[in-house]
């Protein structure tokens, strides 16, 4: 069902010297299947992240946001089980694996971060996963492969790479990420890893994680509801160039570029979507009030299954820009579907055929955008219709 | 479809002294459908309402709000266009609505108010209101027929009285509303009327008003869609007695108690819906941060598939709860279904088995009660679950 999504093609991602991947199979929740993803980092590497805003956070972010203020030498992932609404057991599990990938490593358990994502409320088999380190250290894993074993319900495997030339030189960005919806059913977490070569300070790299993450994994929407285990990480391994002040702005352009992409490939994977859908709002007074309007847009179940039945209704969008909680003059509004004007000044513009509307509607990706006339801001968010699939996936995945 | 609500008896329903109701056929969208109601007050009648927050207010709501500062003679609705987002125009027909009844009553425009549901974004043929006006002043209906004549795709009539006895005298409170859903497609509006003939202040009946739909209409959700026509309106016509201060609580607590009923009918006969599900918080510092608790549960698509599913889906309770926005701590909060401790302290309760979880989720109603454990303040709201009825109706209603 995925959107205008293929599963990466091996030959276009690049390793990321300085890192080394590892896969395995741990069982975690099913036999035969790699669920286990060890990523080692050389010494020196820097690593910046950005978390769930949740209160209810999983065991493992708990975790990492403590570890994150040491020197970080590697990242283990499992599938199957998200170590989530586990209380202090589940921390006391996360930090058992730690302790036993940092035997290995001979590195302090307070260096490693871990990740988990699987089903939730349920007591994480730290054992078999502590018994399948070895096999994951000893594998030689490339980027599709670490993609595939962080998979849960996910379709199609998240990979992109992109490079950056500086001078003579040159720098490569690659990412994996997972998620299906903000959380697929029990299956908690959207996990990104993003990985440069490229020498950068911690405390830069921290800056640029955030604001990475609010312009591309900030901007996606599913269904409105944020995971206990959403994790965003950023690696600058310094095996690579260091950029000078000029060409880090462009690093981390390319950066954003691939966390932009994994973003959408989530969108275009999510639980029943037939549409992938850019929700831009314009000349607002605030790039926050933008966003808000948008995600009123994007949010609203009414909008969405007119989006799933390519039904140009006007009214609903507008509805939903006129209780964003923005004090907008709806006289002022202009809406547009991809390029055409829709409805001009609050209202149907007179010029508008429905069959215009239905034409942008049908096609599997396409735009809404509104217009405030109230500032220069802007903000774009993505997110896909509510289908049939949406409800039987989520009101079948259990019973 | 709609759960546990049955069609009101006439027989139950107490006509209002000082408040007449006339319905009649205006062939607004349908021929051969009485979708005209005039309700005209006795001179003195003091009239209060609520109405919705959306910027993209109809053009009804704009002209009622200006109105309601003089005496109102008389109410008029249609059903079967909105009236919505139809600019200057949709304000003029409405006047010219207002106009001509106020010509038959021999008042001034400014002392009508306006009513209009329906399809949105289409011009208001207010030429066939008007024409129609007299046969709706010449009809003399009751209660039954006049919640029949505001339906849009509501399934059931919703209407229901109440008595208080005061003293020697009774005074009588009856209320009618529609709604089907916040929005049914395209149907914009909630609309609900509630009349008594106690003596109530305008100024008295005003705070009233607002005090009620607080506790009422604005503690329901279907969808979190708020309509652009959503109004609820009060009315006192002092035919009958005047209260004591004491006796004035009980009457407002029997205007709540049919405003309440009649929200909840709301709910009930919501678009696809399966279940009936309050939902509680206790024991927040505020009213105020106990409604956003709700809301998050209530308005979160997992949860809602979830009650459909009769799935007791703890995690997605939980996480709803978590990013509330809401600065609990998990670790505090228990969670019920029914009288069944399911979760405590933000884990799953030892002794929780799922069957029983099961059990309380298979009944029509059921409630969903978390316990913060930060204050004193409790909040309530009523909400349906997400079918593939809600998918199917509103993805095919105008396709």
């Amino acid at each position: 069902m995925a959107v205008g999504l293929s599963p990466p093609d091996p030959a276009q991602l690049a390793p990321v010297p300085g890192l080394e991947l590892g896969v395995a199979m741990a069982g975690v929740k099913r036999v035969n299947r790699k669920d286990l993803l060890v990523m080692r980092l050389a010494p020196g590497a820097a690593v910046a992240g950005v978390f769930t805003r949740n209160r209810f956070s999983a065991a493992p972010v708990l975790v990492c946001r403590r570890h994150l203020r040491n020197d970080i030498r590697a990242l283990v992932v499992n599938t199957g089980n998200a170590n989530a609404g586990t209380g202090a057991d589940g921390v006391k599990r996360a930090l058992e694996v730690c302790q036993a990938l940092a035997s290995h490593l001979r590195c302090r358990p307070n260096q490693i971060l871990p990740f988990s994502t699987g089903v939730i409320l349920e007591p994480l088999p730290a054992e078999r996963i502590v018994a399948a380190l070895p096999a994951a250290l000893a594998d030689r894993a490339d980027w599709r492969a670490a993609a595939e074993a962080i998979m849960t319900t996910d379709t199609v495997p998240k990979a992109v790479t992109r490079r950056v030339r500086l001078g003579r030189r040159e720098v490569v960005v690659t990412g994996i990420a997972k998620g299906a919806g903000m959380i697929r059913p029990d299956m908690a977490t959207m996990l990104g890893f993003v990985a440069t070569d490229a020498r950068i300070e911690r405390g830069v790299l921290r800056a640029l994680a955030r604001r990475v993450a609010d312009e591309s994994f900030n901007c996606i929407t599913v269904d409105g509801d944020t995971s206990t285990n959403d994790s965003f990480i950023v690696m600058a391994t310094g095996a690579g160039a260091r950029p000078s002040a000029s060409e880090l702005r462009r690093v981390e352009q390319a950066i954003q570029d691939v966390a932009c992409t994994l973003a959408q490939a989530i969108v275009r994977d999510a639980e029943g979507a037939t549409k992938f859908v850019s929700v831009r709002v314009e000349r607002g007074r605030s790039r926050d009030e933008c966003r808000r309007v948008a995600y009123a847009i994007a949010h609203s179940p009414l909008v969405k299954t007119a989006f799933f039945a390519s039904d140009p209704n006007l009214g609903r969008i507008l509805a939903a820009i006129g209780y964003s909680g923005v004090a907008l003059d709806p006289a002022k509004v202009d809406l547009y579907l991809d390029d055409v004007l829709v409805a001009r000044r609050g209202g149907r513009h007179g010029a508008y055929r429905e069959e215009q509307g239905v034409q942008a509607m049908k096609k599997s990706e396409f735009s809404v955008r509104a217009v405030l006339h109230r500032g220069a801001a802007a903000a774009t968010l993505w997110t896909c219709d509510l289908s049939f699939d949406y409800v039987k996936i989520n009101a079948e995945y259990r019973t």
